[in-house]
């Protein structure tokens, strides 16, 4: 398969949501204008995304919207669902754990770490609060694909190392720093802070 | 000046973040290869990302820390310090407006707003919620460029017109939908749902 951007898997999924709510709309077809609509994009980019994929849609006809939000499901690695380990159980960590958007979307967050034993034990939307030191050993009984890190800057390449030692491939960063991972490993930052920066450049700079 | 990705700024906004480390540890002089292992990328993409704003640095000595530090807060309009408001009083929103990593670089939110009566009058932070009802009259008497929304998908829409009419200028949006705005407003949305499905993306297509 093609490299496919980052831009384009965030186009995918908004076209996923789009599809999703016409289904329950009872829609059977769509055009790839009403999904450029919802992705923000145009009629053209909405066709070159999903020609990354093979072939959709017929020409007057637009693309079956239940085939299409399958393919999209498969495409995103979402048929089925993802269990997901939390560490870091401050404030954006507990609003993160309860979050309903993940579990719509099949992520589950399944267990929440924490060093601070003011921490551990305390209850969480369901789950308690565990001390890191198991971290390893509930891993290894049920193995994660999915961490999301909500530690300080400096707690967090630590904690990665253990996850990416205990067989996590892919990690939610919301630690402000770049953190160094195998290859193999995805890792996507989010940086409250840099987001506004980004915002704060756009206004100083038109 | 020519137009700048989103990337490079997120780039420049890492470096600063180590310039400023360094700063404290009292270095004078920093290479463009310790920038780069900072930003995650390459001394040449370095050089690249800078000389879009002018000549910095001496060859074999160096970018000056300080100098460059100044000079990187003027280009991210970091020099001074953005007010911003908040709409949506939820778990997100009260984990944001307590971030401390915002008030670190001069982002103070000074007010949070909700339409539920539940939550206004409650205290935050300091921050007591306030009823969406004054946002415009607030907004009158004390004119803010940023906005922080954190409110339903099917609400945000309505929140951002109210805001862009008051005279917002740039919105971080964690709503899960597509905004329409002004051309001279900037939106930046952010999904965390969506982050977790580029991570399933990559998991799903290796």
């Amino acid at each position: 398969m093609r490299k496919i951007s980052e831009s384009t898997v965030r186009r995918l999924s908004l076209y996923l949501r789009y599809l999703e709510q016409s289904e329950t709309q009872g829609h059977e077809t769509i055009s790839s204008a009403e999904l450029a609509r919802r992705g923000g994009t145009t009629s053209a980019q909405v066709r070159k995304d999903l020609s990354f994929f093979g072939s959709f849609g017929k020409r007057g006809l637009g693309y079956s919207v239940p085939a299409l939000a399958t393919r999209l499901r498969e495409i995103l690695g979402l048929k089925r669902s993802h269990r997901v380990v939390m560490v870091g159980a401050g404030r954006i960590g507990g609003a993160l754990a309860q979050y309903p958007g993940f579990r719509q979307r099949g992520f589950h967050v399944s267990a929440i770490y924490d060093r601070d034993p003011k921490k551990i034990g305390s209850r969480w939307n369901g789950l308690v609060v565990r001390d890191i030191r198991h971290l390893e050993s509930d891993l290894r009984k049920e193995p994660t694909d999915i961490a999301i890190v909500v530690v300080p800057a400096d707690a967090a390449q630590e904690v990665v190392d253990r996850l990416v030692q205990a067989g996590v491939k892919a990690i939610l960063n919301f630690a402000p720093v770049q953190l160094a991972v195998p290859r193999d490993v995805a890792v996507k930052t989010v940086n409250m802070a840099q987001e506004l920066e980004t915002l704060s450049f756009v206004l100083a700079n038109r």
